[in-house]
């Protein structure tokens, strides 16, 4: 694997925004060609399993038993993560009692006796989470005796666990029996970004989103921690940051609380990946080391400038000041002390939207440019300051793919797309007095803000990351996240941004969008996904709904037979 | 005043939405003249108080005292739902200890004596809650002694108080004194709907939501009870309605229900005004009557037709049938059950979106046209059978505009534009199988649904509710109701889709949208509901953020000096 990765797309750059999407959606024709395995025996009233397994076999007559009061999940062999799990999914399973919107038809003229064992057998225990981990499993649950769950690894043994947990229902609980599992993702990194610079989100709103991840088997939390707003996380060797640049003491995550969320995540199967943005986006750098950060707390767009002129592209300056040898004496602590609290061996090094005119606010940049150097050298000097650092800790890098100055179709990418995967989009703009919704007439407001409009759970389900690719251009394609930045939001809408949008990219990546005929299955996944929201609400995640409950009780009846143009 | 009013605009209609609103728009060049008389004293750092008070001074130098612990809020007169108000806002400013975002900036050099006592005095506590009610309150804090509040009736006196508490801030409570205002809204109804049909609201959902309308000096709660997907209202007459077309038995309002929904909305000076939406939008009658109900549970929009010859205008089919004897025996019963359990004078008869297939696929109503009847004479025989029965007992009908079948500039009105006051739109479409998000490109999906783009505060907030109209017109508009119609809300998005834009028009219907020179103040208000938002959410208020933290840290530094376009 090649140490640098890129994100597509930032797009928190307006430029790229504009030209740089068309430019990669010409770059081929589009031809599908994702393998489709799933062999789907279940039907109405049937099975809702959340992202849709690869392949499932229910054998006719389908036959459910109770859960035994005693039913508990055994792992053949114990490892701290997987014991940690295999007690959660058992607790969960016995008391969840999941009323399902519509009750799966079963046979009840044959009974069978109550499923007393779930075997968990992992082959390896000493695979740790990583990018390209195996998380395939197979699942059985014969018509007696005890059911199995094999897998490679305890991480994919945690995603069969948490398909057993949705074919469970009822009180007491039942589950389905005569039924074979195999299931494995189509794509390795499946995330979500949340943004705690811009607001604040709690320790636990952060475990909520982790746990209701692993529901969802997605596995990467891109946590983007800092930015020009406010620096939330308590360095040891750099404890000003967060004291002087955070929102304040009740609003900060001190080393334990990273120890927890990357020890919950570990527990749930999720990543946690940390991005110190920079050199761009450390506004919030400036309260502990002003003398190191360019244009900070300037008004971000002067008066009379040209856009191209702006120092920033929304409110909140500063850029770290590559030329300031201060500049990496702090660096190096931030990433020192980043990579001891995160395991993860990806590090996110950020590096989007450098803005000209901030750097070029700068004394000794201006100096250095009217010596003929450029804004080019000036990032190569950053990147070369950092970037060996980084890997000499034995991390992947990641960037925005801003900081790509060639075009390189050997690097690997993430996709990020702000068309598809922003999740605040859609919501208007937050400038505090924005002219353009001062009208009378009405829908002129453009698409609800410069991302708009608002990504349907419809829109990022149906979305190819692939699209446009070659295949050999596909296979550099590591997965995708969805991503809620925070300008418009915080812990009162969390969830609901969030969930169940972020289900729908879940399923795509992890089983594709598209039935055995190659047809995309929206109007399946629909209703299916009606189960799921209602379930994630019933475990304490706020999804928001995306039909009335009229629909999916009477099925097919809110789709249409006609075209919408 | 007329018995008949008019809602503007219902909007469910899409004929509707593409027409009419540039006709309306087109009456008349917009001259503004609503008064202003804002005289506002506080600047930043200063007092917070949403709505904006239309008069306020706080003498120089500005001080503030605390509450004694023993502070007590004292009602001269007794009278039940006063008592209620005053011992629920005594509790509220002795707990509350709100922590503005920003500190109030008051002179601490002088120390004033702690406030004991805020006396509130109501001339004529007979005066019952209902269209037009006297809502005016002056509130003075001297800067020893007594505070006392003053209003015609006990509804105002509500608003005072609700004034009053939010000029408390800190712990230990701390009040501005030397402080006057004076305050009356410039239009009588300003209300939310919320429809709970196409998905179920708990009482307590309802009652928050009655709750933080009073503190944003809402006055009517429009409970747009029953639809096509669902009759959650019990009736002791007509107990089969919600009996078999209700979502089930825990998905009901009861007679108790209501009752405690009335009484929580008299205790907070809130209207609660049934809406029983029919001739259309009545499918879920159905299940107890089929034989009253027109094309109930067939397919919305038939393979191969026009949309003029759909059978609604979204899933969810039905219309009562105005030649059946038998629908006005049902309708009475639910009449006189409505009426009965709502003291409100105002009831809400619907008669919106009347679709001629669905009239036209029944036999009877075929066979009335086909002997030369059309289907205005059939809307005017039900208009004919109910209207009178519902003014007989007292009551002024409010129906949606498309009833009115000319051009009566006389009607009084209650705007509520989708393109200004839809709390639901922007989200997207909610059908099951709708391929227009199956597109790889981005950003060609509209505008996030039929009546995007989603609504911003901003747009809110600006929308003059009289624009267009002559100064006659304008004294014809009784106010205005923002909407939240739940085919993609319920009970996990309720507060966040209703707050903080419901606070936006109760602004601008309480105080307006402008300052003492005229100009739209929605800059000042920002920074203003930031701290509103903030302050609704630790009452328990689900409200959406606005901005990041930063940009009410810094102020100005979010706003722009260059247009948008």
């Amino acid at each position: 694997m090649q140490q640098i990765q890129q994100m597509v797309n930032p797009a928190r750059n307006y430029w790229f925004t504009h030209t740089m999407i068309p430019r990669l959606v010409l770059l081929a024709i589009y031809i599908f060609s994702l393998p489709i395995w799933s062999v789907d025996s279940a039907g109405k009233g049937g099975i809702n399993v959340w992202p849709k397994h690869r392949n499932l076999t229910w054998s006719q007559p389908r036959l459910a038993t109770q859960l035994s009061p005693t039913f508990t999940i055994t792992p053949l062999s114990e490892s701290k993560h997987l014991v940690s799990a295999t007690s959660r999914y058992n607790l969960l399973v016995l008391t969840e009692h999941h009323h399902p919107l519509v009750t799966p038809i079963v046979n009840q003229s044959v009974t069978s006796p109550p499923l007393q064992t779930l075997n968990v057998d992992v082959v390896d225990l000493g695979i740790p989470l990583q990018h390209g981990v195996d998380e395939s499993y197979t699942l059985t649950i014969p018509i007696s005796g005890a059911a199995n769950l094999t897998a490679q690894t305890i991480w994919g043994a945690m995603r069969g666990l948490e398909t057993f947990s949705q074919l469970v229902w009822d009180n007491p609980p039942r589950v389905p029996v005569g039924l074979y599992v195999w299931d494995s993702p189509l794509f390795a990194h499946r995330g979500i970004l949340l943004d705690t610079s811009r607001n604040y989100y709690s320790v636990e709103d952060i475990t909520r989103t982790i746990a209701a991840m692993s529901a969802n088997k997605l596995n990467v939390f891109h946590w983007h921690i800092t930015d020009s707003h406010s620096f939330p996380l308590m360095l040891p060797s750099e404890p000003d940051l967060a004291g002087k640049g955070s929102y304040g003491p009740n609003m900060q995550y001190s080393p334990e609380d990273v120890s927890k969320i990357v020890e919950f995540g570990l527990d749930h199967g999720v990543r946690v990946l940390p991005e110190i943005d920079a050199p761009g986006h450390t506004g919030s750098w400036a309260a502990a080391y002003p003398e190191i950060v360019t244009c900070a707390n300037m008004f971000w767009w002067p008066a009379g400038s040209e856009w191209a002129d702006r120092l920033a592209s929304e409110p909140g300056t500063g850029h770290l000041n590559p030329l300031n040898l201060k500049t990496y004496q702090v660096l190096k602590n931030v990433i020192h002390d980043v990579v001891t609290m995160f395991p993860e061996p990806f590090y996110h090094s950020g590096a989007d939207e450098i803005i000209p005119g901030c750097w070029k606010a700068d004394p000794s940049i201006q100096s250095f440019l009217s010596n003929g150097g450029t804004l080019s050298q000036v990032l190569e000097i950053f990147v070369n300051s950092t970037l060996p650092y980084i890997l000499s800790l034995n991390r992947t890098v990641v960037y925005w793919e801003d900081v790509l100055l060639d075009d390189n179709v050997n690097v690997q990418a993430i996709v990020s797309s702000a068309d598809f995967y922003y999740l605040d989009c859609g919501h208007g703009d937050f400038l505090g007095n924005d002219s353009q919704y001062d009208q009378q007439t009405g829908g002129d407001t453009g698409n609800g803000s410069w991302c708009g409009p608002f990504k349907t759970w419809q829109t990022i389900y149906n979305y190819d990351i692939t699209y446009g690719l070659s295949e050999e251009e596909a296979k550099l394609v590591l997965g995708g996240e969805v991503a809620l930045w925070s300008e418009q939001a915080d812990p009162s809408v969390l969830d609901s941004r969030i969930w169940p949008r972020a289900s729908a990219m879940a399923e795509t990546l992890w089983s594709g969008n598209r039935d055995e005929k190659g047809t995309k299955r929206y109007a399946e996944a629909t209703d299916r996904l009606n189960e799921w929201r209602s379930r994630m609400v019933s475990r304490g995640i706020g999804a928001e709904p995306i039909q009335p409950l009229w629909c999916v009780r009477n099925p097919g009846m809110c789709n249409t037979v006609h075209p919408f143009v």
